[in-house]
């Protein structure tokens, strides 16, 4: 199988790529990143192997974007603006990056034959949604961010591509997603201020903000699971999944991982609010049951995700520190 | 107040302008259209009126909408690709047309101070619904045709501007509309047909097709009455209104008569299968108790609809001979 893995060099792309080399001799992999927030140095491993083509562009660059995917088997469409929180700063970016982006990739996918994709969405898209946990097909939700209302346009236009030629369209609604590799967030956030400043953590909002998080391998192995036991005997569904665990915590319960995991002991202050800012979803909490149904089930808790998140910063922050000017 | 009313010179457009205009002495309207599927013809009544602006522009274009709109207090947004059949053809169209253009239309919206959006939205983002009636709050729907994920796409932005600027959204989600100055669907083309060949009516599908249809003046009530009584006391609110009539037809129903209003007497003969075209929705019947409930009903049955229709077409199909190029 050829897959082309569009944000290869991201935090969950980088991860699948790396995944789908190792699963088998015969996968040929190929990574297009426009680098906005890839790092080269995550595709290391990859760059090794024969199997593997880099291709850095951009997904809005459409006549490269064509080109590249000819002769693939499968989309893993994982390049996005993933960063909610900006989204009224910057209204253009989440349409760009992720409504447009998704539509040049399915009209590229139509023009080169390519019969299945797996997009990353968001449990953002539930908005703040009456039914916790969310279900697939709880009560159609109210955007409340364009972020999710972006992710939710890529959607809707997978599932009519799905149904108007054909393809498979595998949608992953995740809750936010830690571990190797990750780039934004408020793990990162509370890591690079208790670096800086080990005496104090300010957190946005009154830090009982309950958050779900899920563990990069874990999401990896659910969205794998469906496409295996689903994709062969498809033709033009569009099979949707929430991926998450069946656990939260509270901002706090997770600054006190990250301040244990770097040996600091800072007096926390708080900004207030139920929600650390404009559009921040108070609670995404995932119902979970139709992946599970299929076999999956994660193997970390929230709290050891922030630890190896915490443990890969603790090695890797001189990367972000070169990439995104981050101050130690 | 200031209105302004994109798509003016179309068919839901063009009767809200009038509508305006007739209201209040102190309304100011202000059209802004792109003719490309709207007709002068329809603005006559308004540009008479010196109340009335006409400004022919495109929403794609960005400083000529953005100029326009200052100085005005509520958007009608009615400007669109309305027509859901030709999407798999033209895939770009419904991005543009109505994503695109709708993001442009907030955009605008948000530079310009406006706090009010009153949007047609359609049942064709409830996909292939398992309930049926359909309400707003129905089970998270699966798309099945790029309008409706266009659609979509548009609603989630308009209720996360809401949210995120504290503008006011109205999102109308129609059956599909008749009346004066309609200009696209199966009224239209059967009446065509019947001009030039009386004698014989091909029609897509079985003609079983259920269908459901709303009166164009019954439509303005209800987007009015739920503004009226919803938009002075609401502030960063999505307020999101099926409307329909709460009866149906089937395809044969309307082309009998059609008949009947046109005197002939045609053999019918039929495509076959349960739908017209691949995405086309067998079945869009909405729950309105919402809209019910703030005292709307209709005034017109589905079959006085598609009457008032071919009364319209009688006398002013000349007008789409010319425009259209339609044969007869």
């Amino acid at each position: 199988m050829r897959y082309f893995v569009t944000g290869g060099a991201g935090f969950i792309g980088s991860n699948i790529v790396d995944r789908l080399l190792a699963l088998s001799d015969q996968h040929e992999v190929t990574c297009y990143d426009n680098f906005s927030t890839g790092l080269k140095a995550y595709l290391q491993p990859a760059l090794k192997n024969s199997r593997f083509k880099l291709i850095e562009g951009d997904l809005l660059d459409e006549m490269k974007l064509v080109r590249s995917m000819e002769r693939h088997d499968f989309v893993f469409h994982m390049a996005a603006n993933a960063d909610v929180r900006f989204g009224l700063q910057h209204t253009r970016r989440d349409l760009e990056q992720n409504t447009i982006a998704t539509y040049n990739v399915l009209e590229a996918m139509r023009h080169c034959g390519v019969k299945g994709i797996a997009f990353s969405s968001t449990g953002s898209v539930y908005g703040e949604h009456p039914q916790i946990p969310t279900a697939e097909n709880a009560a159609f939700p109210t955007q409340t961010s364009l972020y999710g209302a972006s992710k939710l346009a890529a959607e809707g236009m997978i599932a009519a591509y799905a149904e108007g030629f054909g393809i498979n369209g595998f949608i992953f609604r995740f809750v936010s997603v830690l571990g190797e590799r990750y780039g934004h967030g408020h793990v990162l956030d509370f890591f690079f201020k208790l670096k800086k400043s080990p005496q104090e953590l300010h957190i946005l909002g009154d830090g009982h903000q309950k958050k779900s998080y899920m563990y990069i391998h874990d999401c990896i192995d659910g969205m794998f699971l469906a496409i295996d036991q689903l994709h062969t005997n498809s033709k033009g569904k569009t099979h949707i999944f929430n991926l998450g665990t069946d656990e939260y915590c509270e901002v706090n319960d997770s600054a006190r991982t990250i301040c244990r995991s770097l040996g600091v002991n800072p007096k926390f202050t708080y900004s207030g609010g139920d929600r650390g800012w404009v559009g921040d979803n108070p609670f995404i909490y995932l119902d979970t049951k139709k992946i599970r149904e299929l076999g999956w089930r994660p193997k970390y808790k929230i709290l050891e995700a922030v630890e190896k998140t915490v443990d890969f910063l603790k090695e890797n922050h001189h990367l972000f520190a070169s990439a995104f000017n981050k101050e130690l």
